[in-house]
């Protein structure tokens, strides 16, 4: 049937010419842009087809890990769309990108994206039947705001706050913190786009799994904001990953975590300020930074969760082994210490082997190793995990 | 000096090679990726360097119409990356994107884009030694708010919600409320990522030049969103820019607006609940649905502000004739009726129309005629103006 359908028909389903604008006809103010094509389409059976219009490309390919190959070709039919069918996939949040003629760009028919200081991808949702952690349900709502506040020499720190359903009604109730991190070259956007935290709390709340609370996501590099905003050379700073200025870029997340943010979240929001109501979680650099954090300001978090991270025994023994030295205080002092990595993450390896020094050491902690990799399919699953966890 | 520099010494302050990851020597977490570019730099003299590594690609330009011409040709080193400095530029933030070999991408060194759901571009922002009014500035901040709402059909409704400086803490005052509605593909985002609508606001209000005010900034075609939720087909909704569709869709607009996004704001925000104190504005398609939204419920907006936008007469004289039938009553309930446009705008010949319309009918109105096109540029110093006028 679709083969004898006159080509118009067939396609005006999928592309979309703009007409140029019309005075008088319709006020409808609209420059010209498009044609249009209609990306990424989830079907009934989870799959998907993902289109790109590019009448002149050689070589289109559909880019994301998750789909089996690294790079599967796509493609072109008469009017210059390039297309491919994947799945059915296993219901979760992907991130994909195109790869046209060696190029990698973000979907251009897609808003769903992930926020990163250096690549760009497009997001993907699968739904499932039984709705997943991550899920919109018709549950009440919190919110998530953003947020500047007065960070370190003087520069402007940005913030994104979840709040839980009810908040702003219930004006007396205060809630306990969780202050969360992401990773290297993530924003503090990526935890909420990215890893819908907003949403895995909502859902939790509402199924009575979780404790209603405020979840803090700063962004994880506070050295290279302060050199933007005070116009010293960014490249100096994005060098610098390893050695002297990794750790000054650490001490300088926890100072600013510790004198700046912590103070303005008390200051402003509702929460109740002792350390057994303040926890703190990262994945990846800001699973290190969780743990950096944490073990050196013993008198502030009471919970740490690190997703996919780890600290060297090297660093553990350096800075950090008041945590084992005097291992009765740190077990009765963390309520939660939780390490979890997925078998097929590169981080498995040193994280296994901390959960080993922990072991050793007898650091009480929780460990979850599940499946999968260094992906923020993972990350949702353990912050769910994890904030049913917290504050009991 | 450049010239005489070893090539790594020259090229180590803008690309950067993640080294792999070194189990024991540094904690932080970080998978390969890279080599990265520094893009864009911005001088001190506001000239711009844009640089994109693609060493295989045959042709690179650099995209926005005003950097002057509409694609200027980049160069390439003996590293692959493609290069060009533009400038001195004008204060301002700048769109932009680079086309390689004929496909149009984001900057991905650059984490500030642009909300759209069809085109994707790279903002750059060249400040000015006199702060512009959209600059990050050293004043009281408000914050930024991403909600969901109850929206039409059983739909859930995203939209963000600008609340002024001091909002938390006096938790007894009340505020007046101006809806503001972005443009055709835009989405709720816009009017916050590069309308910049809170720096705007904060920096007018700790001047005294604006009095505080929530902003609500809804996504603009519920329609759309429908369509998503109960997965009845997009590419349908896609195709009706035009006639009954489109007038359908204006009327969903007005609907959601007036039944389910002002009543659920007035249930969560501490607003005050009546016409003198609720505006609306809008740019583009948003300025089209403002004028109809307001013209179709005199009831609930004193303050009305399209910007770049207009209704033909045709449209006024089939539904909205109550506006100039009754012309004293319209001067009396609108407090103010604000029109501008940029004399480059495409939509420059119908507005200055529109404005005659209200003229020969006697309707009060506030002009703005400036330079410049259809561009966010000039919906940042139209909001600025306008702002300074609301609840006045």
């Amino acid at each position: 049937m679709m083969i004898n359908m006159p080509l118009f028909m067939k396609y005006s389903f999928f592309i979309l010419l703009l007409v140029s604008f019309v005075p008088g006809k319709s006020s409808q103010a609209q420059p010209p842009r498009g044609p249009f094509v209609i990306s990424p389409q989830v079907s009934a059976d989870r799959s998907v087809t993902f289109r790109y219009l590019a009448p002149s490309a050689r070589e289109v390919k559909l880019g994301g890990s998750q789909f089996g190959a690294s790079q599967l070709p796509m493609q072109k039919d008469t009017l210059g769309i390039w297309s491919i069918t994947v799945g059915p996939l296993k219901p979760d949040i992907y991130p994909y990108s195109f790869t046209v003629d060696g190029i990698t760009v973000m979907d251009p028919a897609n808003v769903a994206y992930f926020p990163n200081e250096r690549f760009k991808a497009s997001l993907v949702d699968i739904p499932a039947e039984i709705p997943m952690v991550h899920a919109l349900q018709s549950v009440p709502h919190g919110t998530v705001t953003y947020e500047y506040y007065p960070s370190l020499e003087g520069s402007t720190g940005s913030v994104v706050v979840y709040t839980p359903p009810g908040y702003a009604k219930n004006s007396k109730e205060k809630y306990p913190v969780f202050y969360l991190i992401s990773g290297t070259t993530d924003t503090e956007e990526t935890f909420f786009k990215v890893g819908k935290v907003n949403l895995i709390l909502d859902n939790l709340i509402a199924a009575g799994k979780a404790n209603p609370m405020i979840i803090v996501m700063p962004y994880g590099n506070p050295m290279a904001r302060i050199a933007e905003q005070t116009g010293q050379p960014k490249p100096a700073d994005l060098l610098s990953r390893e050695g002297e200025d990794a750790e000054r870029r650490a001490r300088l997340f926890e100072k600013d975590m510790v004198s700046n943010l912590i103070p303005y979240i008390a200051k402003n929001y509702r929460t109740i300020e002792d350390r057994d109501h303040r926890a703190i979680g990262g994945f990846s650099r800001g699973g290190g930074q969780t743990l950096r954090t944490a073990f050196g300001n013993m008198d502030q978090f009471s919970w740490v969760c690190s997703y996919s991270s780890y600290l060297s025994s090297e660093e553990m023994e350096k800075r950090y082994s008041h945590i084992y030295r005097d291992v009765n205080k740190t077990n009765q002092q963390l309520r939660l210490l939780w390490v979890s990595v997925g078998n097929e993450d590169f981080l498995y390896k040193p994280t296994t082997e901390f959960l080993d020094f922990l072991r050793t050491k007898g650091v009480n902690h929780k460990s979850l190793i599940t499946g999968g990799g260094h992906t923020w399919m993972n990350v949702r699953n353990y912050v769910s995990e994890t904030a049913q966890l917290l504050f009991k």
